[in-house]
């Protein structure tokens, strides 16, 4: 199969596509993949980057094309006015959500042009809902970001990254105001959002909100979200509507989350590295994903571009074709017939490297670990313009040294 | 500390900065690194994407010279002629290794333009060496690439990535008839190098070759990469020569490794994710390098900019200044004091990471394997021009499943 | 607290113990323990022991009542006359079912007269049962083994390890024909019965039946068993039933087992080895216990006199005085202050000892496995009086292999 | 084969033995063994209970005798004046010495008579020569355990479990005075006694003292074990001197040990299960064992009866039979053909159980520890009679907590 991508065949729609049974594939993370190449910080994870270092955003969208994806992501994650001045982010003052958002959608819509992606526009879940702000209020928080989307002529929205079902269906509604297409995520699992909502239940509150596609996003592994995702198909079916599902999971295992997901692991999120998914884990995943009946397939923090690579390469039978960064890989690590070593040139086929079981290289280290648990959400997550001071600090140190002795 | 990195002021040459006791922080991994991001085949990982796109390289470079890097490595690992040819690399025929170096050598001088860094050309191991050609036709080799350095008008010169010092020794001489500094870096561990010679030896053979710097790359841990130029120091002392010590070790934890390092575990190249360092593990490297006596200091395969920035950020004190990319990145995880939830807040501090023992989220994989070991090298790695057959691979696998079912 | 154990104070019924609200320890497991001194065979599990080798059983009576033990149950398990005779099994003929039961009662009574103990006769599943054998015939089996214990004047009865709540209310309602006071457990977990009746349905059958103790055994680690009896106590509050409650759990850490428990992990029964239970892991499974109002705790396989003595050292405070075999063990390690190395001195604390995460020494090994998973229970489970012939081993060989490699 | 297991033959002294090239088989650990029996202390680890609970110790020997033991040992460990009255024991008043010897001969020689096997008298390292006392006073200790050894007429004699080698020589030239063949081990590693005495050197040293069997026992894991022992052979060789080997290891996996052995493992003693050794660990033990020219092969603490039916299971082709309590064992888990489950029938075969790589059901925990080091040895740990005070405690749990936090 000969790898391509793209070309200047005129773009259809993302619900055309979709309705078609056209398999999407979705972009990467791109907070976590950022700080790592030293442009996002981790903690306001705002992306200020769009304006700071274009080149680096640039980039990072190409490398997603390169490797399959249909849709680029807008990178205006966490770019709505009250997160970009929430505890002394500097962001807001310096730059405006505006700029930083019509950057995103400038950057994106260039490199689209390179290939043949869509371009979505984002909002996420804001400062102002979990404390505790009114409807209308946060209504015009996301009001805001979607005039930068609607003047920038964005393909379609994307409403993701919500723990609160009650949230994500006052941004589906704000979208809607748009008439372009809304997708809409919840970074939630199987028990269901912070209010304890099934996802079946959410999954339908959503598309009576108007939502066109649904599903999850973020926060939990690709087998837990498919979980999840599964409940919220089955939901729909009970209630006998109709929407597209979409999956855009962690790339890190996290079996040992809890309710609120990987923010809680202790190793969040400096030290995920251990839990990093292989590309062949990705296969598994697109695979179990495709076969559950989801045609949006895509990932969320930690995916980098092999990880959507891998996406690609695995439903390429389905696609009827390979993406452009194909060319620098063989399907199941066939280029290592290319090594010197032919101890090595022996794993260049796919039983050896579906079957792998990898280690940790780590004796020390425990295979799981026991979340954070502190119960605690909207309505005590208080925005704060300023700095957390050290005394507040102070404070928090303390409750977690005696949280860590006293866990079980 | 206020972040700064490089500017205007005139360039100190590496012995320079050396000599005056300078700490000289490297660059990282660039095959893993662009194999991740789509621009590098594993198993030939050769660079002609320095022609195919240099947009990508150059940004790899600026992230890590951002990151804090003092050197920026020309992208020609592994360009040699003969590898550019071998086992069906198309890319000598398509590029020639000419072009392919003069690339990597205009790409890495532009970036460094942006900062402090010196260009250093690089040379390594060659398939004619394996395939036990004459001293003479492996320094044609190592020659061709040292013209285009010096045209390019390099900093100075690496040989890196050596099993044999006897390769490697020929690499030095040849480099040295640039005039120019050359370090020079062996991919061995405690035990020396493929024909038995230890590291102490081969350091007193190296720099009576003609080396300045001496060191060990790529193949293993930060932990045995330092016990090996322990060794090199002690070797050195005893022969009474002076050099400086040089360390670009991997960016993941193999404390099972055989000999011949990290290419014979079985999760090489596909499936080293469990392994990846943290950037904390990175902190503790840079300190016990340093402590050694060791003042180049930079990483090799899974280094990526993050790995860089934490040394240094680790060597700040001694520095006297962060790098730029550290206006992402409060030390020691200090930004997540502007996180939403408060037991993110409560990871803000130093203590905390330093003490973490990072779970893998992987409760049915081992937390070590067992390195292959087919007792292999120089002389039995044949170059071969033409692509590997079928039934060449075929009679591996026959062996490599015989291997795998009689470990003990 | 001086240790004593027993006297010739006049021995209290069970159910006037336990409606005193005393706590009752039970015993630990007989067939694991005495396979691996070379008294049992793995595989029929039949305890003709009792006729072989009286001394070996007397033994190992005679540390669980030293180690606090309130309760011997006779080694009467699986000493049905169909298990006896099933698949090759030489016992029935050799000795006969109703000598082998004989002699099980003798031994347990005589060890019971050197403390405060009281002798339970007990019956288990049986092979008929799995076979599909009627009501009438299975009840035929239990009251074989029941004319022996009111021969022998057991104190009480336990009808134990039942898959399937129907054989166990069978087992009951024969166990009641005596007219002593009946214990019943099940073997099942969380999901409940092999016929997926759930653990609160479960107990409440099994109250209606006649049972005045209801519990689960073996098959889960202690926090598997106490979730189920958790739930079996939620049942019979929400029928407003009343009956005392029973634990008698594995020593060994299986989080990873289905619905069908231990038996279905690849370890069982050669390789549990790393995953007993330490003693501290039994002293907070016995406060668990307490907490959760159960007040018959005891361990079934795995549990060694030890992991009994720890039930009794844990709840001590409690019963007001330590078991006999305390006088060789300090309370939470406190006789390390014997020992001539001051760091192991310096371990003789509850601190210490409660937050020991201890590693396997088996780097190689994973933390979990996968269980097998036939989905066979009872009808296909049949019942055979000759041995497994070699033509029946090789095809479930082929099967087991499909399997394994099948599992993702 | 037939299980047989010693009988009415007159028989053979362990020399005559050893000199026909026989296997001889040892038997396992008394005091891990009768601890979590009920009836020893750990922390003294001293066998008073020959005294005060015969019938205990009787049967252990039985069991040992009827798993295939050819050697019974006396169970004399640490029964030495000294170590009877050291730090608060209360076993030297209360019993005497002389009396606890003399009970652990009776018991053995009892036991003995029921099969093949000879009893072998007892001594091991004193806290007298730990205090450094003269070699006069430490010969005097030894002196009168062997004068009830030579009173009661055992058939050979056992010097064990020593850390010095100086002191081992002391204790040979000591036992030599009976004129009995004299066997020694040391508890030592590859790297030596704690005076930094190889391995090899040590075995000279013993066989020039007197000894006719030399070789390691306890501190470390089989595998250890055997590269010590082979270290011995090949002192011996180069010596040209002649002596039978002879191995009694830990029956605990302990790679992550330090130069002095588990003791220092933090897991030690009360949290050592993860790492027990499974039967097919020790079926390879005794296979690599007689591979190595080992022909007394044993265990030390951790090795119950069915560890030791393993070495005599897996060495009955060489010993052309098999041990009685194989009546209760199928070679290689054969009777569990004889299981109610096909599933667990399919595990009938020695490919199943050879390669089982055993899960600890523990995934919070980690594969390996790092042992304490304080780097403390003879003449630093004094003799004391009485027992540890509060404050003498409390200054060892500083130190400790000091330690665990600074571990890197």
């Amino acid at each position: 199969m000969a790898p391509v991508g793209g070309s200047s065949k005129a773009k259809k729609g993302i619900l055309e596509r979709l309705d078609a049974g056209e398999i999407v594939i979705g972009d990467g993370g791109f907070v976590i993949a950022l700080e790592k190449r030293g442009y996002v910080k981790a903690g306001p994870w705002t992306p200020e980057a769009t304006v700071e270092n274009p080149e680096a955003v640039r980039q990072l969208h190409r490398e997603f094309l390169r490797a399959g994806a249909n849709v680029l992501q807008t990178f205006s994650f966490y770019a709505s006015d009250d997160k970009l001045e929430n505890r002394g982010n500097y962001a807001a003052d310096t730059f405006s959500g505006q700029r930083i958002n019509e950057a995103a959608c400038d950057i994106a819509k260039e490199v689209a042009q390179e290939g043949d992606a869509l371009v979505a526009g984002g909002v996420s879940q804001t400062p102002s809902y979990l404390s505790s702000k009114s409807k209308t209020e946060v209504k015009t928080i996301f009001r805001k970001q979607l005039q930068v989307f609607m003047k920038k002529e964005v393909d379609f929205l994307i409403a993701e990254y919500f723990e609160h079902v009650q949230e994500a269906t006052w941004a589906v509604e704000t979208l809607k105001e748009s008439g372009l297409p809304v997708a809409v995520t919840l970074c939630i699992g199987p028990e269901g959002d912070m209010d304890g909502v099934p996802p079946g239940e959410c999954a339908v509150r959503l598309v009576n909100a108007g939502a066109s596609i649904v599903g999850v996003n973020c926060h939990f592994d690709p087998a837990t979200c498919l979980r999840t995702i599964k409940l919220m198909k089955e939901g729909l079916a009970a209630a006998k509507l109709k929407a597209h599902l979409m999956s855009q999971p962690l790339a890190f295992h996290t079996p040992d989350c809890g309710k609120q997901g990987f923010i809680d692991l202790p190793e969040f999120p400096f030290a995920l590295e251990p839990r990093i998914l292989t590309r062949w884990d990705v296969h598994k995943y697109a695979r179990e994903a495709y076969n559950l009946g989801i045609r949006y397939i895509g990932g969320c923090c930690g995916f980098e571009p092999y990880h959507i690579r891998a996406i690609a390469e695995e439903l390429a039978p389905e696609k009827g074709f390979l993406p452009r960064a194909s060319e620098k890989h063989g399907s199941w690590g066939s280029d290592l017939s290319m090594h010197t070593k032919p101890w090595v040139r022996a794993r260049a086929r796919k039983e050896y490297w579906e079957n792998m079981l990898p280690a940790s290289g780590r004796p020390y280290c425990p295979s799981l670990s026991k979340p954070d648990d502190w119960e605690v959400t909207k309505g005590d997550l208080i925005q704060q313009k300023e700095a957390t001071t050290e005394q507040q600090l102070k404070e928090l140190f303390k409750k977690q040294s005696f949280k860590s002795k006293t866990v079980s």
